[in-house]
């Protein structure tokens, strides 16, 4: 039995997770997942490898020893259809491979593909389809947005008291979460390649902004200060974040806060989900976890997030939210 | 075969389940719930009537004409010892039909019973075991709060924004959350006695404060202010929340803000339950949901709530947390 529209979805969506491997690894090229099945079985794996290269498809094609004949290609990304100094295009591997179909999750903006990718797979007689998937274009929004938008996609983690402060009316702001809450956020640093504070918060916390799990130190990100003065040594310093390339090539910003750079992300609508760890203690009036929107009414605030999953953390909760677009 | 002391504790739970069918209407009496059970099914059930009278066990009994032989009566609350003109006294009911056992989940703090109920039908042979119920406990602890701190259980609502907020800075507060979580909310009131809001929401919101569900419309609580002036019509002021009786005869109330009021019932440490209806909206630095608590340090602030139920409301959330005692 050929495999249905729904099984197609499923296998996309695997390759998808897949791909989260080389999160953020794989930069500053996309992080790609592949999985070959044949009979209903996966057959073969792939995802971008560090610093890029191979890419997904080679990866698994390699395990097959280049033959995939019978197989149906599954692939998050469309086939790059480049040859590079680095290895051969992956549209050009395909078709060498023979797979009896390739189905591909989401187009490449990069002009150099752009469609070309899968439009050499049809050309050489290989049943190719594209078919958009959501599991996709969410694993690839940064390389999406930096290509499309000239930005990363960007996460705002504040970590709160129940009544929204991110610190006392003294600056205390040590600990507002417990350790669970804090190796968790940790976790999600280890998934960007670059991460940002506010100035207000490298001068009062000089936080470290690293990775510190076992076995994870090495995936500390890139640091960035918010700041309209100069980075200390070791940070880069960002000052317009809505010029293109403000950021680089990075693909996955994690803005730690504070109340101002929560603010300059949310006015400018650069946040694309929040990561709110919320700790179960009230403490009145202290730093209001987000500076000044220059909102006039509630109605302007309402019908922009859409809550996603919402998990206990120790004592505290771990709720996310995506920004609708 | 007897039951277990873990079916104990579940047919314990059932009857405090039953007893909120009497909340808030049994006022002033507390709200029991009673179920007999013979071979392991439940025969008979009663609660507390509206206005107290009759009792759970007297309604039970009289479903079974006054026979309970060979029966076990569970009853969240110790039977009452103490004859009045409205009826006679449970213990005497309860030796009267011979059940095999009697359980109380709760002793009686009411001085006319506090154990006098349980001593009367061991002295008349029926076995009677006390099996202290958290389910009991929670159900009755407006009753057990008023008779021995004289003051009602308080649950303080806030309906607020992800950061905090309980109104713009512009004073606008209608609506932060949706019409799921209003629609909750007052079915919270319903189950209420009295209910309260500070002289600052009094005025900028002229809140009604009733319970606008369909066939519940009865159902709304008597309304407080708290303020150092007087009430208008139709509402009571209350100035010392400490006083002992402060709330006269109330049982449960619920406080629904603003932060002056929230702060005044949180210095007390009079908040025995929060819930927290929260809308999916971020509004930068409005009123903060709570006022001054004095606070210093974080650590102060830790150990006080514990994470209590959590569920989605349309776009809102509902998170309640029980004050840790
Ligand atoms: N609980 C948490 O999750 C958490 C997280 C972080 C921080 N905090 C607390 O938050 C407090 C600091 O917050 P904060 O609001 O005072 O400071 P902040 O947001 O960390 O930094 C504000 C600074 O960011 C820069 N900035 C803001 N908007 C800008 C824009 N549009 N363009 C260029 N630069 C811009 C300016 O830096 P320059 O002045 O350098 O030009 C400004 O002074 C500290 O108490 C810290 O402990 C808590
Ligand atoms: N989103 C929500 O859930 C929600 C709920 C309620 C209110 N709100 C908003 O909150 C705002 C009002 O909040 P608020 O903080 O200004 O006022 P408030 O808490 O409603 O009332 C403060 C007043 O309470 C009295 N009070 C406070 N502490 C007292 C004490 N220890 N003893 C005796 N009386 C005491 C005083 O009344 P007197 O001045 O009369 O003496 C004081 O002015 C409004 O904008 C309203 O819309 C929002």
């Amino acid at each position: 039995m050929p495999p249905s529209p729904e099984d197609d979805a499923r296998w996309l969506a695997t390759a998808a997770a897949l791909s989260a491997r080389g999160r953020p690894l794989s930069a500053p090229n996309p992080a790609v997942g592949c999985v070959i099945v044949r009979a209903g079985r996966v057959i073969a794996r792939g995802w971008t490898q560090a610093g890029g290269r191979p890419h997904a498809e080679a990866m698994a094609l390699a395990s097959l020893g280049g033959d995939a004949r019978g197989a149906t290609v599954y692939v998050s990304l469309e086939p790059c259809a480049h040859a590079s100094a680095r290895g051969p295009a992956c549209a050009d591997l395909l078709v060498a491979a023979r797979p009896a179909r390739v189905v591909v999750g989401q187009t490449d903006p990069d002009p150099r593909t752009a469609g070309a990718g899968i439009a050499r797979l049809r050309a050489a007689g290989i049943a190719t389809d594209l078919m958009p998937s959501a599991s996709c274009a969410t694993a690839l929004a940064g390389f999406l947005l930096r290509t499309t938008a000239g930005r990363p996609h960007v996460t705002l983690k504040l970590a709160l008291t129940l009544d929204g402060a991110i610190a006392l009316a003294n600056g205390q702001s040590q600990w507002i979460t417990g350790p669970e809450a804090r190796a968790h956020c940790h976790a999600e640093r280890a998934r960007a390649d670059a991460i940002l504070v506010g100035g207000g918060t490298l001068r009062a916390d000089v936080p470290r902004l690293d990775v510190r799990l076992p076995g994870l130190e090495a995936r500390s990100p890139q640091r960035w200060v918010l700041t309209r003065g100069s980075a200390p040594q070791g940070w880069r310093a960002a000052a317009d974040i809505t010029a293109p390339g403000a950021f680089g090539d990075a693909q996955w910003l994690f803005v730690e806060g504070g109340a101002g750079a929560a603010a300059a992300f949310l006015k400018a609508d650069m946040v694309d989900r929040l990561l709110l760890y919320r700790a179960p203690i009230l403490v009145g009036p202290g730093l209001a976890a987000v500076g000044d929107l220059g909102l006039e009414t509630l109605s302007a605030a309402h019908g922009r997030w859409d809550m996603g999953p919402a998990c206990r953390l120790g004592s505290d909760t771990l709720t996310v939210y995506h920004r609708r677009r």
